[in-house]
């Protein structure tokens, strides 16, 4: 068993500290670390040591403010259309060897776990993505042939993040860019809770459940059972021409069921104006906004990830949309 | 007039230090500065000793090997068709209101400034892109409005780069993300030179004249006269969505003269096949190779950046080509 530890500040407090959560209560623990990639390597160096260390009383989690545990001087590494379904609704082709899509999303779009999601003022088609991120224990400066059943080397942690995106700054932006739909401030939510694996968790990656809900209503469902494009084999590929440093995230990409989707208009919008990037976006926004509407002010999200067993949780995270 | 700074390492070496570059000869400097971000913190808390802190004796040029003066930690924030003549090789509209094209390329894509280029075994379409970076030598992490005459708070030194791109796999990549095609290790050599600018150094800014050759022959040749969206405006756009750090870069596009370029063929290639990547890329790339060759192993690179009065030397980057 691995073990769930968050970032977390009193109410009235801005300075966060870490703690062990155990059965809906939170343990502090007394070691200071700077950020996760210490704590990691904290606990890896000594897993009773890092469990000792908590302190013996309880803390209500209703009583705190949960904080991203990733700090935010990571490489957020992205896979896009990564399980099938949500191929399907984005109108990707389904064949047999999709290529791994990849992009990397700023490190300053991280935000708490129940921060509020702003949108953008030029931004009319705000979504929401659950995934789960890998969180690195080990650099990888070279290309590595990695297997599932090495996984344990290189990874440490799994954290649940929403890959909030603007799809009219996305597929508006020239030549077609996510960077900017991707990167805005607070369109990273992560946490509450940081799990640090034990190798025997690495066999539960696949049974975990995702579950993101509109407004009350289930939209996202899903298991990582589902994934496309497998960790192992994503991270050794990303090796072959990128380095990666403990501590960086790899988000694994998001199931069907998110706003923006695919018909004959929204393609069009996109092929027949590739060279008019203006043209391209109000075409695009409004094939879409005929299709379905998309988040807006006082909307709300809730999204959790855990196997059925409960053995990793990674907790819940509760968001309202507003204006930036 | 501010000063020009280089990292280097004797040719038996790897122990890089910092050196100020005068009449082609380096000082050694004897304070140990970590990274770039050390280095201009302390030139700008005080010029005069930073200048007092070279060693009297006189290195050659022709003695050391020259490192990347940017260190591989931080943020690549790029431009895209920020030329008119690049935009117009490229088959983009050439309209008086283009968007600004922003991507980012993985830090660990930094090396040498005349290292080997290594071309990717999956990669056919090579090319070459001169660029002035602009370091920062303050953080941004809100939105701001920075006017030309502003700049000199936010922007301390500017270094010459070779945005690298791989056109193959930037336009056979599913949802065209450039992510992979920019951002391969060697594809982003940087230096020598790192000038630390005076204010009064901001006025030659848009004087500064770029020259490219390949294999001997002027391929690129431009001044910073002809950027479209200029670093103030585009660091201020980009403040609107994501944090800078000091030190992290903005690179600001590449003039014409590229070697992919655009016509019927390619064209169809992209719009033709935007649901099938591995179509998309065998026939654009029969169809860039049918208009010219690319980057072959053997092939030299002479890169060089400078104000007409030589008041501003970026210095000179020479790269082979290979196979990685």
């Amino acid at each position: 068993m691995g073990i769930s530890v968050v970032k977390y500040a009193g109410k009235s407090d801005d300075n966060a500290c870490w703690g062990v959560l155990r059965e809906g209560g939170i343990y502090r623990l007394n070691t200071d670390y700077a950020t996760h990639r210490e704590l990691m390597a904290g606990y890896f160096a000594g897993r009773a040591a890092f469990a000792n260390d908590a302190d013996k009383q309880r803390i209500a989690a209703e009583d705190v403010v949960f904080h991203s545990p990733i700090a935010n001087d990571v490489q957020l590494f992205c896979q896009g259309l990564n399980y099938a379904d949500h191929r399907a609704e984005s109108g990707a082709s389904n064949s047999a060897h999709e290529d791994n899509l990849l992009f990397m999303k700023a490190a300053s779009s991280i935000c708490g776990p129940n921060d509020t999601i702003l949108r953008p003022a030029d931004c009319r088609l705000l979504d929401y993505e659950i995934e789960v991120a890998l969180v690195l224990k080990e650099a990888i400066n070279k290309p590595v042939a990695i297997s599932e059943s090495d996984l344990p080397r290189y990874v440490g942690a799994v954290v649940m993040c929403n890959d909030v995106s603007a799809r009219d700054l996305m597929f508006g932006a020239p030549m077609l860019q996510w960077f900017r739909g991707k990167s805005q401030r607070t369109f990273c939510p992560m946490g509450p809770v940081l799990y640090l694996m034990d190798e025997e968790d690495f066999s539960r990656l696949y049974t975990l459940q995702l579950t993101l809900l509109m407004n009350g209503k289930v939209r996202q469902s899903a298991t990582t059972n589902q994934l496309i494009h497998r960790p192992a084999a994503t991270l050794a590929e990303i090796s072959t021409f990128a380095n990666l440093a403990a501590g960086d995230c790899l988000l694994t990409g998001t199931p069907g069921g998110v706003l923006a989707g695919s018909n004959l208009k929204v393609g069009l919008a996109i092929i027949t104006n590739m060279k008019n990037d203006r043209k391209r976006r109000e075409k695009f926004t409004e094939a879409q906004l005929a299709r379905t509407r998309f988040l807006e002010p006082g909307d709300t999200l809730e999204l959790s990830i855990k196997t059925p067993d409960g053995a990793i949780d990674l907790g819940t995270q509760r968001n309202i949309i507003a204006n930036a």
